[in-house]
């Protein structure tokens, strides 16, 4: 029998970051838990890092996940945008590396490609999705469904060679 | 008789991020301590991250601050080199906020600004002013350097409502 595995994903962002929860015994999924643990627009751009670091910490002492996965931001063309949202996914990476965990990376397209089975698709695709394959999960917005596609990412994955070249986008 | 404050300047990289500690008695500045955190280039991103804010940790609970400041990163053109500095400036901002310290963030320009007189300059003009305002500092490398201006720009700033407006670049 395989072993079971509790993988806490992380869709990071400055004003909201995305985390869902799972186990994985080989391909069979047990959804755990999602939410979303957001920033206070008016607080200093450092008391917004720490209210995310304070959150992720309390979710991972609350759930003893046992590897993490993070998106892999999309670079986009805004300087100032890519900044910020490198300064949350800094504080995404640290708090389960703090918590001793290792920490994988996937680009947005390779956790379509693993959930939707192509490497295009919009937000609606994966939501229904992530449904099919743990009708138990629930989630709230955005940010936490896309957390939860991004554990079902790392849970195929991490069992598969192929797997691992397709997270480098090969 | 002004009173004393213990401040802290980082400038954030990666690779290599920088600090510097002074004690500010209204314009008087006295150098405490320089150094450079670095992380290993071979690790995991979430593991680099975690030996910038372990090492950062360790300084801030050697030499007890009272403020910090950092640098506000230039955004340049290369998304990739963006979002890896945001993700270590994200920790350079954590560490003193989780300390309980206010954390000022002054641009480049504002530095020299106070530092050199002037919004422009090169390294060495900042180096030798440095020495100029702090004759017993010590640092070694552009980042301790870089770190120990930043802490002068806020030693010189946040007694004047003059300087907050220039750390606005207004």
């Amino acid at each position: 029998m395989a072993e079971t595995i509790r993988i806490i994903g992380i869709d990071p962002g400055l004003r909201r970051t995305g985390w869902g929860l799972l186990e994985a015994q080989g391909n069979n999924l047990r959804f755990l838990a999602s939410g979303t643990v957001t920033s206070d627009g008016d607080a200093s751009l450092a008391e917004r890092l720490l209210q995310l670091h304070q959150g992720l910490t309390a979710v991972i002492e609350e759930w003893s996940p046992e590897e993490a996965a993070v998106e892999q931001t999309f670079v986009n063309r805004d300087a100032t945008a890519t900044l910020k949202l490198g300064q949350a996914r800094g504080i995404a990476l640290l708090v389960p590396a703090q918590a001793g965990l290792s920490v994988a990376e996937y680009s947005p397209n390779a956790v379509k490609k693993t959930v939707i089975g192509v490497g295009h698709g919009d937000k609606k695709q994966i939501h229904m999705m992530v449904k099919v394959l743990m009708p138990k999960a629930r989630f709230e917005g955005d940010d936490a469904a896309d957390a939860l596609a991004i554990a079902i990412c790392h849970a195929h994955q991490r069992t598969s060679v192929v797997g691992r070249l397709a997270a480098l986008g090969a």
